[in-house]
């Protein structure tokens, strides 16, 4: 294809594709999910010439969430899909990434803008000539949309998506046709990176703020700090461990923010989440007289149904587009400026030193004679078999408030999605996060737990955790359907109900080797004890299948409160 | 919970629920399938004292392709998802259905009107309390959108919904929040059923128009009937076939329409789609000199990439909403009422009898030495394989081009998505066609040819036709990876290979014990003969599973030259 009369003057002509792909490398993404379309054949040619590395998923929706699931450890990650199909299987995978701000960049190979413009009768269509009912779709859970129609805007359009992905932590969309795939434009952009860089406060307004922020801190008798989901995701933990470190102040998370802060320092004092927290928890934090409230989002389940009993009027936010110091707004200003100088400025001598808090895993309490493991049982436990710089990844469902019972050693990432809640997400998401850990080079154990009736929804992404040799440790709750379900309406009802399946040997039927994947049926205490400590079960070195059985009418206890406010809420009527 | 002021004076009050499911009842749905999920459990608990079944699907992607199988047998069906999460995993499943023209009632639970009033922070939201978004998609592959907020509104709102999705032969959606599930409403209309007939057409006008298809069918020379997918959709077969016993002209289906015509009826011509046609049938199709073309769809893939040589000068066409008489339009005039009476009035005395056109299969020709069964030799084999009535499902892929070469035995339904062409659509479509079928209280098998890697992405919908026990035999094309984007683009690359899974040992680790599958792996054309003539195989008691070999880089006749139009098409550059 020679030089057109738009493609001549070009220092550095590189192809459309090329240039996006060279820029997902350059912010760091190494890996590509998604699955092959006819409208994104030519651009996946692409992938590796740019040094990455394509996936191959199962299917679009799982391609998304492991797409989320790499993003959590490796900073962003992207996503191609094919028009129409492809990109519909995979929005509500990109809705959970929004929702919970996790940077996606999905691609999204269309028709060439001549078979648009002339409305052709296209496969993969609705049959009506719109071709922009997609992308509008898309664009409801992006926080930017680029639709590359015109080659003298690409590069200026690619830049920008990626930088509002990065900077807002959101999904962008971007719409590739085919015929702009190889169009040439200016790659000696490409020399200088993209500029990632979140804008500065307005210097004068941020020291206002920090004042403010000092005046309530200096003076408060027991203030904490909480740390939330959006301190992880707009990546303020830098900030907050200074704050920690040099105030000494107790510290506490909430369920979307556990894992931000090393479970083993002297100020950790759990995961407080209003009535469903652990009662000294509730009792440091609500008899607080200030909370430094960091990246708070405060959903129902993130809440135990918002039963939050602290007050507006003892509460510092810091937001990653404002702050707010008790009902005082600060729009515009960002909390990384404010916390760095809060840390910088505060004044020790003027700060009270409340004692630490103190955490334990409380295994030792549920150890009755029963050959049983129950949830009350199974999740503190887990705490002693984890280990530094684990990865683990929580369903929707029992795990996502079991976990709360778990103390992690330091360094441990936790992978929930709390806010968004769609059950089959964590296989997806325990996929791409051992496939991030691999492709930073660490030796981190990625350690999945998630119900059967979740993992039947996408079970296939076992196929794609054999396919790349991810070491993945599966263990599926095996207690026979959907128990947040039942807790919150029809414990004995048939649609709570699940197909029993042969759950071990799903490694074997999807590809797997004897030799690639050890599988366990656990299910009993003595049988758990043996398993957590077999030295090469702990080794982790290739995938691991357990099939934990737990009781079918048991649950976590949060569990149990959130899903009596949740049917409470439902069934509200005027 | 008490009638509230709004509730007294109701002759029979019902629950927003049981009006809703037994409407359902009474337009002709049994099963439902959705997944539960805590916005819609209430509701839930209403299905079986409708009289329906619950399917309980194994993800929403799969629950969307089964109601859209259930409707092609059935005539309409049902899906219920959760707010958010579940229906946009379904939401690809529903746009095929919109795409296609199928029937599809998509109810979706979604949090208390006061929640949404109130825009709390609920899980299975963005976070930003926006409890419209995902209603606003959904409007977009629906032919109506029912938000059941207000009491009084609720009965017509859902009995427009119910008339437009029959009459429209589309989508619709219905938003049904938790508060409302329970609130009662006048169930006395239940007594009068919904009115499912379509308008007349105005007489004068319908008339017209019937007067100018007759001068034209009168005077032509070499007349012939084409049968294409609205045909079907908007179920005016009956008039089709009377049209062809009255008249005896030569039919031919588009690959769409394939299925709508007895195929051993001697005027019955074979399948017409441009340059993939065989040359007799193109023949016979492009030298007539007026084509009654009947609910035409006409798309890239449905045409064999736009390549018809039929002229519009030539062309009468048919369809839902109006009809056109070489460049004449008739806006408003349906074809129902004109074939009816075209049919009554036609004279015959007039009309020229061309030659009956013979269609054979062509598996003689196809039979050399090798033992390799190839795409050319199988699809006509099958034609003999099958029986009266059989429902034949084929996949996006080889199986929806290769079926062109089969020929069907009378009664023999044909399901394909080759519009939307959503790769692993057929395994969902294949249970639902299934449990259509015996809902029905007929015995037809239901018959799926899936390639591998389409397979992968749906597979767990196995475990759904074992739960059901239903009577699916299962063809998988075992060929290495997506062949059809391989005949597009990239024969040999790596985005177009799929995992090595073992494909037979699927329906054990579903949940079948042996004697509820059979399984079979076929590499030879003796062992495929030997298959396809066993008296037990061919009474296909319960599910069967055949692993059938066939070479990697084959393709059906129609497919390459299908698949080298789409290359060029997006390849092409201004």
């Amino acid at each position: 294809m020679g030089l057109d009369i738009r493609e001549r003057g070009l220092k550095k002509p590189v192809a459309v594709a090329e240039y996006l792909f060279r820029r997902l490398h350059e912010i760091g993404i190494r890996s590509v999910h998604g699955l092959p379309g006819d409208f994104n054949l030519v651009a996946l040619d692409y992938i590796p010439k740019a040094g990455l590395r394509w996936v191959g998923s199962v299917n679009e929706l799982n391609a998304a969430y492991a797409a989320d699931g790499y993003a959590r450890i490796k900073g962003i990650s992207a996503l191609v899909t094919t028009f129409g199909v492809g990109e519909l299987s995979a929005i509500n995978g990109v809705a959970g990434a929004f929702s919970e701000h996790v940077p996606v960049v999905h691609i999204v190979g269309c028709p060439s803008t001549i078979s648009q413009r002339n409305g052709m009768l296209l496969h993969h269509t609705l049959g009506n000539g719109d071709f922009n009912v997609f992308a509008n779709m898309g664009s409801q859970i992006a926080c930017d949309t680029a639709r590359l129609n015109k080659p003298a805007e690409i590069a200026d359009q690619i830049d920008h998506a990626l930088r509002e992905c990065w900077i807002r932590s959101r999904p962008v969309y971007i719409m590739l046709p085919t015929d702009m795939v190889e169009k040439k434009i200016e790659g000696a952009r490409l020399d200088t990176p993209i500029d990632l860089t979140e804008p500065e406060n307005e210097a004068e307004r941020e020291d206002y703020v920090v004042d403010v922020v000092l005046k309530y801190l200096h003076a408060a008798k027991c203030p904490i700090i909480l740390v939330d989901a959006c301190a992880v995701r707009h990546r303020v933990l830098k900030e907050v461990h200074d704050l920690v470190e040099k105030t000494q102040l107790p510290v506490f998370v909430t369920p979307m923010g556990k894992g931000a802060i090393n479970e083993s320092h002297p100020s950790y004092g759990g995961v407080y989440a209003g009535t469903g927290s652990h009662p000294d928890v509730a009792e440091r934090v609500e008899s607080a007289d200030l909370v430094l409230s960091i990246g708070a989002l405060k959903s129902d389940f993130n809440t135990t149904g918002f039963s939050y009993r602290t007050s507006q009027l003892n509460t510092i936010d810091f937001h990653s587009t404002y702050c707010q110091v008790r009902y005082s707004e600060y729009p515009g200003v960002a909390m990384r400026g404010v916390l760095r100088k809060v840390v910088e400025r505060v004044d020790l001598s003027k700060l009270s030193q409340p004692s630490s808090p103190q955490v334990v895993n409380k295994v030792a309490e549920n150890w009755d004679d029963s050959e049983t493991i129950t949830q009350a049982f199974f999740w503190p436990r887990i705490g002693e078999y984890l280990k530094e710089n684990d990865i683990v990844v929580t369903e929707t469902g029992t795990a996502n408030f079991g976990i709360w019972e778990t103390k992690f050693p330091p360094g441990v990432t936790g992978v929930t999605q709390i806010l968004w809640g769609s059950i089959g997400w964590s296989v997806g998401a325990a996929q791409g996060a051992a496939l991030a850990a691999r492709d930073m080079g660490v030796d981190r154990r990625t350690i999945l737990f998630v119900g059967d009736g979740s993992f039947q929804l996408t079970a296939q992404e076992v196929s794609t955790m054999i396919r790349h040799n991810l070491k993945v440790t599966i263990f599926l709750i095996y207690n026979e359907g959907f128990t947040i379900e039942r807790f919150i309406h029809g414990m004995e009802a048939e649609y709570n109900n699940i197909a029993r399946w042969q759950y071990t040997e799903v490694p074997a039927v999807f590809g797997a080797s004897d030799k690639q994947c050890r599988k366990f049926v656990v299910k009993t205490k003595d049988q758990l004890e043996k398993l957590l400590t077999d030295k090469e079960f702990n080794e982790a070195r290739g995938l691991q299948f357990v099939e934990l059985w737990l009781p079918k009418e048991d649950a976590p206890r949060a569990l149990r409160i959130t899903t009596e406010v949740a049917a409470r809420t439902n069934a509200r009527v005027e």
